[in-house]
């Protein structure tokens, strides 16, 4: 029996909560979720089968993720599922139910952020004793829910549903930061699917609440940039010093400035900048991190664009060398009519669902639009749809937590949706 | 018996070299010498009796001192002296020989550098073990040597020498950064002097030379910013934050674009930034480190000057708070003709000495200017003397170590000047 | 008989085409129609009657508008009028028709632009000879055809139309950079007013084309911006100059960076810098000339005040004395459904009305928006029209003309809008 | 008879006073010069044979060239000097006096400032009636004086003087901005020379007082940059535009902070700044002027080789065209001890000369520099002398003049320091 199987799905909430993986580090939760499904029938594509490597975006040193991965095992991963992974992780599980048509794709994504939790006492999963045994890291963002969800979906289709037609389930990791979207919409997994959902806890939305139609999300691109000079002293030779600061500081003041743009909104932060040297050295290296987003596709790209030239002309015009790579990245995109009406059908049939919006614009960004998408040009259809959880703090704050019991109405409203598309 | 006495001079910097203190935390170096010195007979000022607390500059916060004091006693530090310094550093001691006429200062410095000493097997102080006990702090600058040539001069008065008159030794703390000096100035310790000398080993002059007038240190300021503006999402809500990195940049930028000066060399840095948002949340904090530098106190005020200004407006530009702070500040000052002869006599006439300049400009800053100005102002002479020693390792690196025969060479010229100035 | 009476609009136009005046230099343009309506028994507000004089933007320099009178007399305005102005030009006529209500009042502009008028051989104001006598002014947008339009309006309802009821005629100055509309609503000709309508030929819309409702245009504001600091020679004492084009650029710099904004649009743009020292002398002056937008007039402000604040700093930054001052200003307003109703209908009506808009919004900014918001303040209605004329090239460039057709189409759906509007 | 002979040094002065030419239009000038030299047996190179027409810098347009042609004939220029001109003024006159050995070389310049002269009724050009005809023009510098006294040294060696050897008078165009310097100096004239003076009048010292070595004038350079973008409503469609002002403040922000260098001082102005579109418009063309100066030739390189990457990248940055050319540059000299010596000690034998300077640094800077290097680099030496002169007001202000006795004690330090040489 698989480790995780036996337990509620609360239960195994409360277990991936004590064990958050950050982003590309998901050894453990992907482990236990591939040994689960292989034991169900389920035909595994795990790490580089699961995602195209080569598209990772974010991507941890390889020491870090190494020692995610002893993590993994010391915490009970299953070490055969962790050494098919390599250091490669996510994962793929699709199994064909009567005559396999048509292929429905579910995708929940799995990953943690990069916060301490709460150390409140009023605090439930410290209260509860639940809380991350992981100092820095956290799932404040529900994404244990969803992992929860997607094992959910599995266990009902095999108990308790006349759905047929092939399912597969992509357990994506690294979606904080837009980092694990764009490689696994690479793969041919979504080639041949018909019809596909992405899920979402909570949002500001209680639990009852169901948006059929979550959409276009705003487009992003994160950058990280590293300007590389020549260190001097700044008394005796400030001639001979490359100015690596310098260049960051021209980088920014000019792109802050970036021209507005006709067709809409448009966006640019440079949340971080460190640059460590001391008073009197002048500074060979200084790394920002900038986020870019637009109204569109064409307007983030355009900011992206833009950015990318004023940093390589900073570095240009302080004699100094620099080095980009891209964080994270988004897309968007406009849930499918049908898909839409479909899952507001079946979440009005679940009995704990007591909202059912159809459509709603999503002010955040998602990368689980480069899967919709890629599934669209393809012929298919697809959405995003949230599932309301009464949380007590906002989404990546130290105090997040979800109300369990819409992990159940995920799972109702998903395989609602499953059996419908099927009987049509 | 005193802890450190019975131990030769060479024993007693190796002690010190073992448990480096960097500026402010001089807690275990300065009891050693108070206790050994009082039991000579010299009367002690210690603590906030040697320097004004107030016009102590990049003092670390108080959880790090009281952590050092503790550090201090498990050490081996005489306890009753670290509770007699309180939570202030520093030490003058005074003795009378004869007369009591004339009055003549010797300063030493005592502090470490925030520097991880070499771990190298051929790097002496590992191969003969006495190499830093703290990590992160190291004896990289000979302060070590410094503060045991101070003790050497005060057992060698009472021991083998003519000399009659007041001596008083300065023992300062936190010279590394210009933190110290001026605290130190401005008591009254200095105000009957009639002849001062510092004393630095090394500055690339090996074993055996003498530099009687080491003079004309370059003035400089190191100030501490911090811009404190309001965090937002930079997506959702970009005019809601009050962005500090805007402010930092801006100000960086029109720092370095501050005016040369018709008068001499002007110099600018900014060292470090550091602003640690992440990607899409725009900057509440940006803290940043600079120096200024002048070819005399008038420039450097200038500087001064012009960044507190530019800061000020930087903050105003983009509607945040910012708060500076004086990290450390040396001035000038022109070696006396008479002094400097006298050293120079005094240091010929010492066996192991193969070369003494009369006099040379110093390209580095050094706070020992703001002790020997204020000699100066009260009608008193003063010098700096390099006493040469064979260094492995340019100062503030790694790898640094002097020649211990330097020790008692310094010795030598200091009693030997002392002797001549009583006898003139 | 006044001085253009007996010449049909199609002369009239061309004889203001040939004297254009730019903003507050309207002293011909004034006279001549104020001396047409005063003989038709309109009662006059002329000159600082009609605008207030304090609330005037863009004014220009003294002797500039003395040269404009003298220029205007020398082109045969009518002495008197010119007198009666005094140095502020400007008209508001009234004229009450049976029982004198409602009061409708009809705004046309009267400014010609900064722009040297096309010399080609076949611009027809050219081949017919009635291009701009004035070298560097031009009627580019189509004022002297508004002009000529407001003219029609008071001979149809003297000669032939069933009006009753009081109308009052504003004949805007300086509407060219949004000068003048918020002195001619400060004053109370606006108070008691029930219906209120502006026009504008053109725009992009041929003849035969009318826009019932032109609504919504982008509130701005234009800002002259002088920095004044002191020179000195940039390579003998560059210290000794306090550089107002470093201000400037500091400003520049930070201007475009003003954060964008979550409630819509914003728009900032430096036009125009000049700082005119050679090369070797430090810059003491520098003028710039910015605009700012926003989607709403909060967005407008935003920008503003944050213009403002950083304009302020990037002087104190550099030590240089600034000056601002509002160079024009325009707000939005949505026009009233009723009055767009009637307005669309009387157009229908007229024969050479070939298609009807109801409404538009407007992607350019007005200054008519304060007139129109006054009215509706007051509990009025108002709306702006669009005359649709061929015009072979866009307004504000050098070839530009008009259809004279369009001005009697714009009399015709006028009056018929008052007519209906007495009528209802 | 020349058109200028039969006329004291005085009259000749104050005739070019009345038609001061400023850079590359001294036609007038050469062409007198030329033609007075040429009827006392001088051959003459002229225009493109006296300088190198390609090294030219800061050249105006050429319809600015034909201009000064046409004016310089209609003021009485013997016009077949103007037509051997060409377009390019300039002139080296050589003659023989016995054995034609040594060869020795004096430089003058004759070019006019673009100043207006002061209209005051006191200023002694106004008041004896030979103030400039030239509107923005004007002898601010004294070059009239120079010239005066190159054909004062012509004259005296043919009438009065023992002189024996070759004489090559320099009359150098465009020396104001270092414009003409290097062209003149790149020519084979320089080759054969043995020695060379270059003059000066006054720069604060007074008639009589005479500085046999004016040495190491600061290097520097000018440059002229253009940034092309394209322009945009700035409104309507931010993101269309390529904005030429925001690459110039770019630009600027970093040109004045290029780091400062440990050899020595360093300069950097942007003197001027012109991008003249309207508020609401993006700029797509910025015009700047500036200038690098530093304490020898390889500081003034380093500036302006770290300008001319910060423009190419502040340019790249902002997506736009940029163009630099040279307007000016000059080098440094040493004068020589050999040529130093002669000429003290033939102002001395000078009656009216009061007051002998042997050497003094030159604070400004000189394209005399060219030249003087030249010859010492094909083994000659060389000197700057000042001849003072009263001067009521400083160089390069509307109210400069010359004491015009002055002119005759150039002629005859000159004369008297040739003779020596050839003496020798």
């Amino acid at each position: 029996m698989a480790t995780i199987d036996g337990r509620s799905l609360s239960e195994l909430r409360r277990d991936l909560h004590q064990y958050p993986e950050a982003g590309w580090r998901e050894f453990r939760t992907t482990a236990l979720v591939a040994e689960a499904l292989e034991e169900r029938g389920y035909e595994l594509s795990i790490g580089s089968d699961a995602v195209d490597p080569e598209e990772r975006l974010g991507v941890p040193e390889a020491d870090e993720i190494q020692r995610a991965r002893e993590r993994a095992i010391d915490a009970g991963a299953p070490e055969e599922y962790v050494e098919r992974m390599g250091t490669v992780t996510g994962l793929v599980a699709e199994k064909t139910f009567g005559d396999g048509e048509p292929v429905v794709g579910v995708r929940v994504d799995m990953d943690a952020l990069e916060i301490t939790e709460s150390g409140d006492a009023d605090h439930r999963p410290q209260r509860d004793g639940f809380a991350s045994r992981h100092p820095g890291e956290m799932h404040a963002c529900g994404h244990d829910g969803h992992t929860s969800i997607g094992v959910g979906v599995a266990r009902r289709l095999d108990s308790d549903s006349d759905f047929t037609g092939t399912v597969k389930l992509f357990f994506q990791p690294a979606e904080e930061g837009g980092r694990g979207g764009l490689s696994m919409s690479e793969t041919d997994h979504l080639a041949d699917i018909d019809h596909i959902l992405g899920i979402h806890l909570g949002l500001g939305n209680g639990t009852g609440k169901i948006i059929a139609g979550y959409d276009q999300p705003l487009p992003n691109a994160k950058l990280d940039v590293e300007f590389r000079g020549a260190s001097a002293h700044a008394g005796q030779a400030p001639n001979e010093g490359r100015n690596a600061l310098q260049a960051a500081t021209a980088a920014i003041q000019n792109l802050y400035a970036i021209p507005r743009h006709e067709e809409g909104a448009t966006r640019i932060n440079v949340g971080s900048v460190e640059s460590p040297n001391v008073h009197n050295v002048i500074s060979d290296l200084a790394r920002m991190r900038l986020e870019v987003r637009g109204g569109a596709p064409e307007l983030s790209e355009y900011m992206l664009d833009s950015a990318e030239r004023i940093v390589e002309h900073a570095a240009g015009m302080h004699d100094v060398e620099y080095e980009t790579s891209l964080y994270g990245k988004t897309t968007t995109f406009e849930a499918d009519e049908g898909i839409v009406s479909t899952v507001a059908e079946a979440a009005r049939s679940v009995g704990s669902v007591t909202d059912v919006v159809e459509r709603e614009p999503m002010t955040a960004s998602e990368d689980v639009s480069y899967l919709i998408r890629r599934v669209q040009e393809e012929g298919g259809e697809g959405t995003f749809v949230c599932i309301g959880t009464d949380h007590p703090s906002g989404h990546h704050t130290p105090r997040f937590d979800i109300d369990e019991e819409s992990i159940e109405i995920g799972v109702d409203v998903v395989v609602g949706t499953l059996e419908a598309i099927a009987s049509d």
